[in-house]
């Protein structure tokens, strides 16, 4: 059974109370155990971590290279500013799926451009956790 | 059931003989096949349509009012440059959700940006046909 | 008596129903009706013609030389991106007010430019139907 | 019978000397003229006032809250470079119409832009003397 | 023979009326009929088409695939906006040659650029009706 | 005793009556007090001048040199756009501290930039009259 | 009583060793030490925190939720840079007060931009240890 | 003999006292006898005028008109921000020579750029008060 | 019988050995050759130089005054940076045809703009060594 | 004998394994291996560091200080974005010496910018493991 | 006494001949016999060089030292584009006058910058012949 | 032995006069002699040439081809706008290095970008004289 990391940046620990008029009351927890639970409707292992370092994002994709098939990522504020999380992606040569809560090409102008996506197979942004399981299911069908 | 629009831009119709390393080989009728038949799995009405002309997809929004319960649109080359697709969007206060074969954003630059992203729910890019199932699912959950 | 033409672009069709927080509640049937109630009033024959397709407003204006002498043109959304009305207009050397529902110098800035007011006498923006009958006016002075 | 202020800007009291290919032959008492006379046609009472300075223009700006219904404000070069006429219009809260004699989105791309209209009901440009006759109309449609 | 398309896209219908400082006073049948006989005379088939919709650019482009060898595209106003249109000449896989009566480099900036250009053989541009029958021994020598 | 001068710029005058939900119920006569009396408590002689003219702000600067220690400004909107009033800062050489009753960083992009920090001890932006209460304290401390 | 936190970034920990014409000689203990000491004079409890790293401010941000009635942030060279911390304030939902001890808008021009301003109550920049103070009285007068 | 106005604009009066490392130590009563001594040995009649306001320097170009055969510009920080200053000039159609005591190109950004010179004879800057006695005698060339 | 120079700029000598992928292997000889074949044919008297140099080019269209009736110039690089070679064309008064080997709008984007182009009857580019004959048409089309 | 910080940025740890046609199959042991026999022959002791977090990088260089002669930095993808590095090097007042492994000039534009370079004495880039030797013996040549 | 050296760039040689509503019909000769007679009254000795090349004239600079005491300099197109001269200038260390015969500031953008203006005394522009007289004035009084 | 080109571009030769607080007191003969004699040391024939010239670097450069193994080339200025020099470099075929003076990314913006870098295996700048050594030894190790 393959394995993905589910990946989460800066403040997603947060979520639930931070703006919810932007991101909703789900909290990380309630969207790692939603996206444990679909892993097993479609056969994929998941592992969830979260950081809110630049650095460490960089350190779980590194990790990530011999234990998992790919990733789903979101990034959030790095998306938009970080080279080193998408040098971290190309170098470790795993699918990547990019998603987001919300839908930032909808949001500021400074949320419309992501570094990580010059990388990632694909993007998926704008449904709150369903960007999640949108996201599994996108790579699964990739990695077919 | 709930009815449900997928709409298609300029040059989908040629898809599957356009630049393949690119778009890949399905045809549009294909993925029209796919949406249908992913919406008997989701039980959803799904109605195809391509056109290509902006003033065309202008139209073809426009007659979703009252008819259908929401979109799934690929704009093709008019995402990056009509306005008047994304003020037709607002105009008919329909669900949408944006589509892309390939990722906009790992493309030349002026493919980075969208209009119509503004008013939508959220966009889907990369997965190739795919991204139309999974677009639907995402509109079906949005509308749930 | 002079004839001139009222020249509507993309969605201007849904008026009435299209976010009225922007653009009212009145319809294009009550634009029109205005139009040329106001035309007997200042003794112009009055044409409405409305399209969503740039290319139909290209071929509008084309249609207007040597039937009208003068044209009111709201372009809509065509306004900031089409250099081809613009051309449309100076090909036709026909005197030209631009008009707008809403005050597009107000509103995104994607809004403020307009190709269309390069070849245009003048611009009325932000007054709603009564644009138009600005419009008429301005068009009316303009010819005398 | 409502009162409305008619304001003009820098080298407007210059008028009918300066260039005329671009602004005609009409001086500031034709126009304060035809704007008292319009008045009376439409029954709103006129005050002209005109000043060379950016200042001036704040506090006639000012003055006008308490006295006049509304604005009818052709800030000339002003109009281009103004924040602090664009407060002005914001703090007084009447309802203000822009108006230019010339069309300025066809002339200098600095003259595209405008603060004021930032805050304005409207704008009109490119009409000459009647740029303000239709502005009185649109404002007291506004006021109606 | 080898067959080429010569198509022309919005405002060229009006040649010869439109702006004659700019564009001389050739109309467009002069120029089809001019591409007709130096088709006979370079032993190519020559078929032109003119429509003013980008939409029918796209699909004139679409049409070519199978019945003709090559394109010389005159795309007007389009040529500076319209990336479906280049998307279009990507998706056939047929030479293009683009054409322009006017030098647009010499013109204003927004006619300095051209998506089209990148998908095109090359490029003419200044010369009048001229240009189109460079285009045409252009594309022949290409074809060869 | 020292003495400072406390200048303020255009539309200030109007302040608790101009958009109370950015700028506060405080009248420019409550801030005048209200700097006077802090004056008093931390040992400074308070003059309070304001303006809405650049010219008069230019000056008010020029004259107080001799006159007084140093300068608590609020520029009003000439703060983004006046050179001149930088460069009478730097003229007359008294150490100065600029002012703002609201965040001009978090409020429109043309209000982030200003020509007169750049001659200033400092910026303090945002906390409403009490903007100028703690700019009268970091003055007095510059100039222990 | 209450507490609030003081938290600095990136270099701030070098503070009197590091270029002193630009920053002074003070320390960061010196900061501190000035800190706590205006705390009990103006009766408020302060924790004082440094980290060099951009997740650690994230975190420091996200720890004071419930713990502290509000923020002193000097954030150093993030301030320019950083998307996360700012979406980290926002988070919190705690008010925030930017602090800098140089005059950012009178240096290098890319200092002069602050994303964490647009979540902040104010700025307060240029008074070398002073500025955290003053920012400690406009955060007191703000959570009063 | 000709008559000629010597303008000078803001902060001009403290010249000799301001930052004299970039003006020198020269004072506007030196340049203003400077300028009548060289025009008597020229033969021009000279009047000098200074002002710190926009709408000053407006009124003073405007009152030239019929009393001056041409001008002798230096409107310091309004060079580079003053459209209504440049209208000025052009509304009273005189020649204009525009002088700087410093070399504007070699200063900051901000001041390479000049709205006045589009509508002046030509420019002059670098040479201290020299700067307005090489204007002079390129003025009196001018009008010869 | 009519004379004109073919110029080619930097880098052209190399021609066949340059970027063949880019350039193809025709030398420049090749073409010299193939421009005087032409010109027998069209009944053109040909001259061709080559200089690496900018001032080269320049002093090169200068000596044509007066020797040749018209010019088809390949400046190469300096296409893109050199005003003087523009400034040289327009100086001379010979009708110039600018030609290039590859299609420079298909290519990186600071090859896109020509300072030559503003002054040329028109620009040919893509078509190799053929661009050049195309060029010799296109010029004597022009003299006749 | 002096000592000297090898110094290296995010994902360098990937070394050999990441992206090998842009770095080369050289891993990180392998440089640090060749940076120390490099030392003991030109004589200089040398430390190596590698971190992936940013802050980690400002504290190296803090760390450095006092223990260090110079430091030869390899920041990786922060080198573009990061002020707080800069600022870390400002404030050890050490000479540092930046090295790339790729020409990061020839690669993406985002890559073509430096803020470290505005503090270092110099910088090498494009040599592969060759450019940390280069690094070493440039620094060396600097501390004598 | 002392020599000065009178320095024309590309295009200069064909002065009355080029463009005579630009430039006028005075030859190089006519300026170099004026600048010489200019030398006489004024008490200085006059060279007068001109070349096309960018090289000539960084080789005509540099030829000035020990030669000259001053520079008139004319660079014409090269003034917009040209680093290496502006660094022969400031090689040479010799006071400098950049001069033009058009007002460069009121002609096409790209000719209102100018590299060279950032190492020299000052700018003259736009009086034709006669800047190469005040400009010879404005060195000698410099020198003095 | 291989054989090297050491190719210095405009002003060098003025090396060791010219502003020395920038570039030192070493001289052009000074550098060739140090290359000379560290040619002898690493076993490569070494070649000096310096050229006030762009076309004189470009010819230079063509002459190297299958007289030379590699450059280390010292643009100059031209190295940030010479697109004919980089185009040499191109069509040579060639392995160059960059090498610069002083380290160019911590001088003005317009020193920051090089056109030749596109072209070069790596760039070295800011150790004076010792760059060019630098240069030889990572050319050197390119060739092996």
């Amino acid at each position: 059974m393959a394995s993905i990391l589910v990946l989460n940046g800066p403040n997603l620990n947060l979520l639930g109370t931070r703006q919810p008029e932007v991101y909703g009351t789900t909290t990380l927890a309630d969207i790692d155990a939603a996206c444990r639970a679909h892993g097993q409707t479609i056969g994929v292992d998941v592992t969830c971590v979260q950081t809110n370092f630049e650095g460490g994002l960089v350190e779980a994709i590194h990790a990530a290279k011999g234990t998992h098939a790919g990733l789903v990522i979101n990034a959030g504020a790095y998306t938009h500013t970080s080279i080193a999380i998408m040098d971290a992606v190309a170098s470790v040569e795993l699918p990547a799926v990019e998603v987001h809560l919300s839908n930032i090409h909808a949001r500021e102008d400074f949320r419309h451009t992501s570094y990580l996506a010059r990388v990632c197979v694909g993007q998926i942004a704008g449904f709150g956790m369903h960007s999640y399981i949108l996201g599994m299911d996108a790579l699964k069908a990739h990695l077919a």
